[in-house]
């Protein structure tokens, strides 16, 4: 069986670890899921992710791979079971690249900055950086999608993959903050998109329901609170 | 002529401009450097890069490309015109993409936490932390490189443009602060492989003299001082 060397270790709360359970089920690779219990580093993690000690590590063979988006351009580039992950082109492939860095690198520390802003000031600030996130996103989904329902066209590729594991999250806070980010009346492309991203083949049973991860979020922006953020994954 | 359609926005001190350079040069692809004024934001860069507004940007026709790695990334997919920068092997492109990503993600801010310390203290924790990171990419050299003279093999890749497009900046943070962190005795394999980065054709011509380069880094460092750290490039 194609996948049956393959072991990924992660957590299911982690946008990160959705990364390459979506690519490899873009791929039809099976794997072994090893879950990390939260707030213990397993001696395996600990011996695959030496520089980072942190979720998803996907182990081929025994070869090790960290690092989300870096661990889906290698699903991409090592199993062509199933359509491509990154755009064909090149200029499209640059990109998408640029959009995936932009969401890990301003998005999500807006996204988090919300539950961990000391005083209402700060996540004001931290939500307002979001929505201007969102509608600079908007605008790529329009420039990239070509029309069609994903990032990536037709099918879901490599910004879909970056974006789409916050969902989870997003809906989380807005559930916790009682206001709607992906509003269909601001981003309207993206909140048609969140729902077929959702409802997909390759993310339906990896995507975790936003009542357990409300539970889940609770306890860790509990532990934020105290000054002890677990960062649970990269 | 190959590269006639190609300009690159950028400015000589930046280490990240510096990338691009060496990347165009390793694939001998002509192009127009077009010199960006410190601390000034051309109309062609604003509208080139609107999300971060910084160089380099890269304009092939009238695509621009933006975020140093994200463009040489792009040079080796569309030019094969010289070596591949990027290597063949999944896995080793993998590893490859973390070393990177490593370096941008924590040797950077480790070194220019050297400049930004507001105090003894601080910096000397900054320069710990370079020496640190100079230690793991000695070992991610050493398993690399197989024996030969760089990351890449036996020519310059991808983690040789990542990380020595930062020489100039050691070197100057070495000579301001009277010692040295390319030690021979500690990082042997690093210290021959900075000589022999810095001699290569591809490199040489791009890479800033550190005399120079010390006059330029006093006057940021003097901008530093007074907190307005002015961040020339991504």
């Amino acid at each position: 069986m194609a996948g049956s060397d393959v072991k990924l270790l992660g957590g299911w709360p982690s946008p990160f670890v959705m990364r390459p359970r979506i690519a490899l089920n873009i791929k039809s690779v099976d794997y072994e899921f090893l879950e990390e219990k939260f707030g213990v580093k397993s001696p395996l993690l600990l011996q695959s992710n030496p520089v980072y000690k942190k979720i998803p590590v996907m182990i081929h063979g025994d070869k090790p791979i960290c690092e989300s988006l870096i661990i889906v351009q290698y699903i991409d580039d090592v199993w062509s079971s199933g359509p491509s992950i990154l755009p064909s082109d090149p200029y499209d492939r640059a990109i998408a690249r640029f959009w995936a860095t932009y969401i890990d690198d301003k998005f999500f520390p807006s996204l988090s900055g919300i539950a961990k802003g000391k005083n209402e000031e700060e996540r004001k600030a931290a939500i307002e950086q979001v929505i201007a996130g969102l509608g600079l996103l908007e605008e790529a989904f329009e420039k990239c999608s070509k029309g069609k329902g994903f990032f990536g066209g037709e099918r879901i590729g490599y910004v879909d993959i970056a974006l789409g594991c916050y969902l989870g999250w997003i809906r989380v806070t807005e559930k916790m903050n009682g206001m709607k980010m992906l509003d269909e009346a601001k981003v309207p492309g993206l909140a048609g998109w969140a729902d077929r991203f959702c409802s997909d083949s390759a993310v339906k049973e990896v995507m975790p329901e936003t009542e357990k991860l409300a539970e889940f979020a609770k306890l860790i922006f509990s532990a934020m609170a105290k000054g002890s953020f677990p960062t649970p994954a990269n």
